[in-house]
C-alpha cells in the first residue's frame, strides 16, 4: 500500500456479496466506496418501490451496515432488524428510514448520504445509477422475464440460460458513481449472483466506459458456487468470460479465484438448489489469476470476508 | 438562575404541552428532562401498541423532537415525517424507530434513550412508568369509558363531566423519572388536556408522593383553552383545583395565567369544537399567580415557547 493519502477501493455489485467484501475492506485505513446495483424489486424492497415509487433501498442498506464500525452495533442490528407484526411485516428497518429520508429530503442520493451519517459509516454508497428501471433477461429459447426477482427466483424451470439481459428504461450512470470509479486505485467487482447483481451495474449506460478510462487495478472476484437459472454448469473461466462480454475483453488485470473445496457436508446444503462448486480449470493468464483459501470456515458457502480483504488490499 | 451548576427543569405532561414546553427552555443551558404520559393509544401509536404490545412511542417522539437541537432539523422532521402510502401509512416515522429499538434492545427506556442519542438530543425524556396501562374514566352518569383516545375524542356527546380517572393495570412511577422529579430545580406540569396528558402521569402510584417530597418549585401552567367532553365551562381556578386534586392541596407554587385574548378571529375556529377561552376570574393567592401575555401571535391558540421559557426560567 502506498505512504500517504489513503489508497482508494471502489467495490461495484450488489447483495451480500458487496456486503462480504466491505465488511473486510473497513477495517483497513482505506478510503472505500460502494457502486450499488439498483435492480432489486423483491421483498420489502419492492413493496416500497411499489407503494412510494423510490430507489431500491435493499442493497444500499446492506453496504451502509457492511462499512459501518463495530461499536455501531446496535445501529447495525437496527437497520437490519425485520418487522414482523402488522402493516410493517417483512420491512427492513434500514429501507423504511430510506424511504423517510428520501420522503423528507426530496433526493435518494441524500437519503442514502443521510442514513449514511446516522450509522456513522465513513464511506460512500452509491447508487450505480438514479433511474428507476427494471431489470429484463431473453432466455434462450426467446422468453422474456421482466424484474430482478423473477429472474433471480425463476418461476421457468430454470434450465434455460440467460442470452440477454438489459433495463427498462435505459439507465444512466450516476454521475458521483463515474467520480469514484474514475478515481479509484483499485476496482473490486464481485462477488455475487452474476445476472442479478454484478451485470445490473455494468449494463448502466456510461458503466463499462467508466471502469475501462479508469486508471485503477481492475479485480473480479469469482463466485464459490453456481446459481440454477443463472450460472448453472459455470466453471470460474465462465463467469470471467461473462464478466469481459459485459466490461470488455482485456480490462480486467486480476481474478480472484478460490482454491479451497467446502466439505460435502457443507455442499451438501446447496444440492436441493442445484447449486454447485465453481470449477478452477482451463484459467487463461490474463486476467491474472490470485489464487488462495477465501473460504468461509463454516456455516453458507461464502467468502471470508478477512481472507478476500487481505488479498484484495495486497493488490494495492 | 443560579451560577455553576446548571438548573435542572422537569417537565410533565404528553402531547403538544410538552412539546411547546420544552422546545423554549432547550434554548437556555439547563438539565432538562421531561416526564411523559403513557396513556396515549391512539392513531400510530395505538397501532404499534396493538401489534407489537409496546408502550406508546408518540409523547416520546414529540418530547425529543422538542428537544432536538435546530441544527438537527432534517432529523426532526424525520421523526415527525407521517408516510402516507401502503402499510406505513400513517405511521410517525419516529414511532417506527422507537418501536424497531425496543425491539433490538429489548428495552422501551434503552430505545427511547438511543433514539435520542441519534436525534442528538441533550436532555431525557422519561415514560412516567414502564407498565402498559389503559386510561380509564367514569363520566357522572356512572357509565366507563376506556382507552385515552375514547376519553380524548369522546364517543357519547361529551356533555357529561368525567368523575374520576384511573390506570387499568395500576402502574407504578419509573424509577428514573422518580430521580428526576426528586433532584429538579423547577416542576413544570402542563400545559395539556387534563384528563388525558396531564392526569395519567400524576394518577402513577408513587407520582403524587414524589411531586410532593421534590424541594423544586412546582408551577402549573393553566390551559388556554377548555376542551369539550374534558373541561368545558373550566376557568384557571378549575384547572388549578383539578391538578390539586391529584398532587394535594398546597404543594403547588406557581400558577402561570395568560391574560391575552386571542382575537376573535383566532376564537372563531374553536366554537365547532365548543372550545372556549380560559376565564383567569376567582384565583386565590396560592398558588402565587403568574400574569403575563404568554399567548402565540398567531395560528393555534397556544403558548409561546420562548414566552413561556422566559418565565419559567425566571421562577428558577
Amino acid at each position: 500500500m502506498k505512504e500517504g493519502k489513503k489508497s482508494k477501493i471502489v467495490v461495484i455489485g450488489g447483495g451480500t456479496g458487496v456486503f462480504t467484501v466491505l465488511s473486510g475492506l473497513k477495517k483497513y485505513p482505506l478510503d472505500l466506496a460502494a457502486v450499488v446495483s439498483m435492480a432489486d424489486d423483491g421483498g420489502s424492497t419492492g413493496t416500497l418501490r411499489e407503494e412510494f415509487g423510490i430507489l431500491p433501498p435493499g442493497d444500499i442498506r446492506r453496504a451502509l451496515v457492511a462499512m459501518s464500525h463495530s461499536d455501531n452495533r446496535l445501529l447495525s442490528d437496527l437497520f437490519n432488524y425485520r418487522f414482523e407484526q402488522g402493516g410493517l411485516r417483512g420491512h427492513a428497518f434500514g429501507n423504511i428510514l430510506i424511504t423517510a429520508l428520501e420522503r423528507v429530503t426530496g433526493s435518494f442520493e441524500e437519503a442514502v448520504e443521510e442514513a449514511g451519517r446516522i450509522l456513522g459509516v465513513g464511506g460512500a454508497v452509491l447508487p450505480v445509477t438514479l433511474s428507476s428501471v427494471k431489470l429484463c433477461a431473453r432466455l434462450q429459447d426467446g422468453s422474456i422475464v421482466r424484474g430482478e426477482t423473477n429472474i433471480d427466483i425463476p418461476k421457468h424451470d430454470g434450465g434455460l440460460r440467460i442470452k440477454k439481459i438489459w433495463l427498462e428504461p435505459k439507465a444512466t450512470l450516476n454521475n458521483k458513481a463515474r467520480q469514484a470509479i474514475l478515481s479509484a486505485d483499485l476496482l473490486v467487482i464481485g462477488p455475487g449472483d452474476l445476472y442479478t447483481s454484478i451485470v445490473p451495474n455494468l449494463i448502466v449506460e456510461g458503466a463499462k466506459e467508466a471502469i475501462k478510462k479508469s486508471k485503477a487495478k481492475k479485480v473480479y472476484v469469482a463466485n464459490l458456487m453456481t446459481k440454477w437459472g443463472e450460472t448453472h454448469s459455470f466453471a470460474a473461466k465462465d463467469f470471467i468470460q461473462a464478466v469481459e462480454s459485459y466490461v470488455g475483453r482485456g480490462v480486467l488485470d486480476y481474478v480472484i479465484i478460490n482454491t479451497k473445496r467446502p466439505s460435502s457436508q457443507r455442499l451438501k446444503h446447496y444440492e436441493s438448489e442445484f447449486s454447485q462448486f465453481v470449477g478452477t480449470q482451463n484459467l487463461l493468464s490474463k486476467p491474472v489469476p490470485v489464487f488462495g483459501d477465501f473460504l468461509r470456515r463454516q456455516g453458507f458457502v461464502r467468502h471470508d470476508p478477512d481472507r478476500l480483504a487481505e488479498v484484495l488490499v495486497s493488490l494495492l
